[in-house]
């Protein structure tokens, strides 16, 4: 076996915790820049574990009573006009389809032709569009409520791009919902937010707070916007997801009405919710080491990598053993379906083939060569831990899911962990400029975290927070009815915000 | 019980084939026109139907090694440009991103603004930009084959468009692969139509016949392009999925070059190959009736429906009794999949309620009062059968996978016969003038169907066809060996082509 490196992915989190992050994205195969400016490619290790992500959050709508359809890729303009704060979000970053053909231009190359009369802009979000529907199907209490769900790609013009967390196309789901009551519709963003936080914790092994989003941090034209945060290991901040409850704003500017059970005719009451490709960049950064990435078992596209090790003719011997190991594991079930078993009999050096696996995040790693057969055993490492250990292959396959199990768990609890470690209670303007402050300001080491503090949202904190690139990430739902004062200003504050950094 | 209408849908087919086709999907829910010009909203018993078929695809893929990824959705004018027989295809029916963002225009209105330096077309297909990411991959004979498939939307401008048929958006899947051999490139493509025809026939119920296009009828900038081609009952073909082997073509244009095991530099080989929502219109056309949708049982989102009837206090017996049915009934399997159940007890009379099921296809209706639960029996209606018998509880339990098997095969046999029934082989000029033209031109009747003949693919023939608005639909691959006179031009020609007119 060859020797193996210090670490696998240079540099380091402690050296360069953005650098890291390509780098892992690279080592583990997950994705890579495309010719077109902030698109990404996504390849296939990382598109299954997005499928699988997928695959159990539309389980979830599903079971919540939601069902999946589709609706066009195109704006028209003049549909994003209708609501005001909505098209100020959204303007300044829309790709606007102007033309319907090519021809050949003078020097020999394309020009685009056939102007359009109303330009079409690629879906940023669907509210405008499927809204325009829902105002057509929505004629009686009778109709609702409407509970859908669209898997999409939508396309913001961001200027500064990073692979996953902020793309100019990116692949997510959006529901739109309508109700016809007002306490219903909370109702269902609260719901969906739950959800979230659900798969968040459950698949995806990320701790994360449930809380309301302040004025300016909503989304655009919502009356609120409830997100999940999580903590990166670079302690910074991640929205994970946010359901919006949008009153009647987008009813209203278009005319989704229905006939009451009394008669009357009244405007419904809107909802919408979505989660994106974004959560694999919050996977990684909450679980992936200075080796490269590494996978909650749940969502793992391979739970359980069999590496052969043999030389010339002791080949068939090892891998009729193996076979009859892959049969055995991928007769046990973890969380409900067979365990996802792959052989790797690859020609390639053996420490290459490890270090493959471990970069791109396979919990369990089995190696088996002709001693390992002569005792019947294999030797098993774990992606969460550093050493391998022999077990027998009874043993093995007995607690293979309780071992998957177990290293879920633990990754939960290290992310857990380092989140309680980085939370601090701060109750005066100096003690957070300091939590704030990086002590190397050409080169900020990690640093600060979540900041709990009793706030009033006025300019004047709102100029500290600009000042130290500090925003505050949500007022959380739970444990949060204690009054104080406001750290900056001094004054009353009914509740604590989470204030930090973030992505 | 609400008196029957004789028909549900009107027109019927023979009354007016396309307008029936259009009612059909409204009666269903299938889909409707949006307010974008030429996208449909695919609602949400459409988009179940659509998910059940990308299930059995995306299995079929996978287990022909084949893994998912994801590429932009943009394409640079300029990669269009590489390939010259693939830009002319395409030119004329694009999307062009020019701008990327909105600004307040003088009138209180929105326009575009921050034009592009190098305008985007939205993908109508990947080959250009698939390509240039395979052309970085590929470095060595050890990086092939490449075999990887997108789920994706494209978009093609058309002029005309039909719900499914033809929408200036469409869902679909396109599997891009790379070779390192001539050899290898062609069995690719050939396995790939042979998955298509295996999913037609076994899951659509529709009969396909596999063939090759003629020149005139390939996929732009392909070597050679297979296609399945099935019957509508209106007797036209549509064709429901096709397999490009792309030679050369594409990894010249895009510098995808691998150094082979002898050293030399060599250009690889390229496939791509693409089923679409058209499958949607094609499994609508080939198996509904007057009645509305029926679809086959192993892509029906619901199988069994079943209807409470009660007045009043009969409503707990009745519904204890359906809660056990629906258990019993799920335990069992059809197709490797428990049976899908719904239980409609909506306050909807109970004719209107039996339409509704009706007119969306679901292949089998169980009926449930307080006279059938003192028989301890139901009363069952198949959709592709006309008339309701009464079963035994037991019997309708045991039977249920055997019963959903019958209306799949039935599905089948019926379009087979409809197709051999009208499929003719021609030998003169004269009787395929007759064959293809209607007796009554200001109103066409269904007329004509497949017409097998011995051909050259000339000039005067393509005049021909012209005139009569019949395509060459394929050259079939099977027993087709047996050389003969183009029934046109009386030359001699090797193969038969199937004409038709078609979608
Ligand atoms: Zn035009
Ligand atoms: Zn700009």
């Amino acid at each position: 076996m060859a020797k193996a490196p210090k670490n696998a992915i240079s540099p380091t989190r402690a050296e360069d915790y953005p650098e890291w992050y390509q780098q892992v994205i690279k080592a583990s195969d997950l994705a890579e820049n495309s010719p077109v400016r902030g698109c990404m490619v996504i390849k296939p290790w990382g598109y299954q574990l997005w499928e699988n992500m997928q695959r159990a959050l539309d389980d979830m709508f599903k079971a919540t009573g939601h069902q999946n359809a589709y609706f066009p890729l195109f704006i028209p303009m003049s549909f994003l006009e209708k609501e005001a704060e909505h098209v100020e979000g959204f303007a300044k970053e829309c790709a606007v389809v102007t033309h319907h053909r090519l021809e050949p231009d003078p020097d020999g190359g394309l020009r685009p032709a056939g102007e359009l009369e109303e330009p079409l802009i690629v879906r940023p979000t669907s509210e405008t569009i499927i809204g325009a529907t829902y105002a057509k199907w929505v004629q009686s209490y009778r109709d609702l409520p409407i509970l859908i769900n669209q898997w999409a790609n939508v396309v913001r013009w961001e200027m500064r791009t990073r692979m996953f967390l902020r793309t100019a196309e990116f692949l997510w789901q959006e529901g739109h919902t309508v109700h016809a009551t007002r306490e219903e519709a909370v109702e269902e963003t609260e719901r969906m937010i739950q959800v979230y936080a659900d798969f968040a914790e459950n698949w995806m092994a990320m701790p994360v707070t449930i809380g309301a989003k302040t004025a300016g941090e909503r989304f655009p034209g919502a009356v609120e916007t409830l997100s999940i945060e999580a903590m990166m290991q670079d302690r910074k901040a991640l929205q994970a997801g946010t359901s919006h409850f949008l009153g009647q704003n987008f009813s209203k500017a278009q005319e989704i009405v229905f006939q009451s059970e009394s008669g009357s005719r009244e405007y419904a009451w809107t909802t919408s919710w979505g989660v994106s490709t974004r959560l694999v960049g919050a996977l990684l950064m909450t679980h992936s080491d200075d080796d490269g990435l590494v996978l909650p078992p749940k969502l793992a596209p391979t739970q359980v990598v069999i590496l052969p090790i043999y030389k010339g003719e002791q080949r068939a011997a090892v891998m009729e053993y193996i076979g009859q190991l892959t049969e055995q594991l991928r007769g046990q079930t973890y969380n409900g379906a067979p365990i996802r078993v792959e052989v790797d009999d690859r020609d390639v050096r053996g420490g290459e083939k490890k270090w493959h696996h471990v970069k791109r995040g396979v919990p369990i790693r089995l190696e088996v060569g002709p001693k390992d057969i002569e005792k019947d055993s294999v030797f098993m490492g774990r992606r969460d831990q550093p050493k391998s250990v022999g077990m027998s292959r009874a043993e093995v396959v007995g607690k293979i899911a309780d071992l998957l199990g177990e290293v879920q768990q633990n990754l939960f609890d290290r992310a857990a962990q380092l989140r309680s470690d980085n939370t601090v209670t701060i109750t005066s303007e100096a003690d957070f400029r300091d939590y704030f402050t990086p002590k190397n300001p050409d080169s900020p080491e990690i640093h600060g975290g979540f900041a709990m503090c009793h706030f009033s949202d006025e300019d004047s904190l709102q100029d500290l927070l600009k000042e130290l690139k500090v925003t505050i990430r949500c007022v959380p739902s739970d444990n949060n009815d204690t009054p104080g004062t406001c750290f900056s200003t001094g004054k009353p504050a009914e509740k604590q915000a989470i204030f930090a950094k973030a992505y």
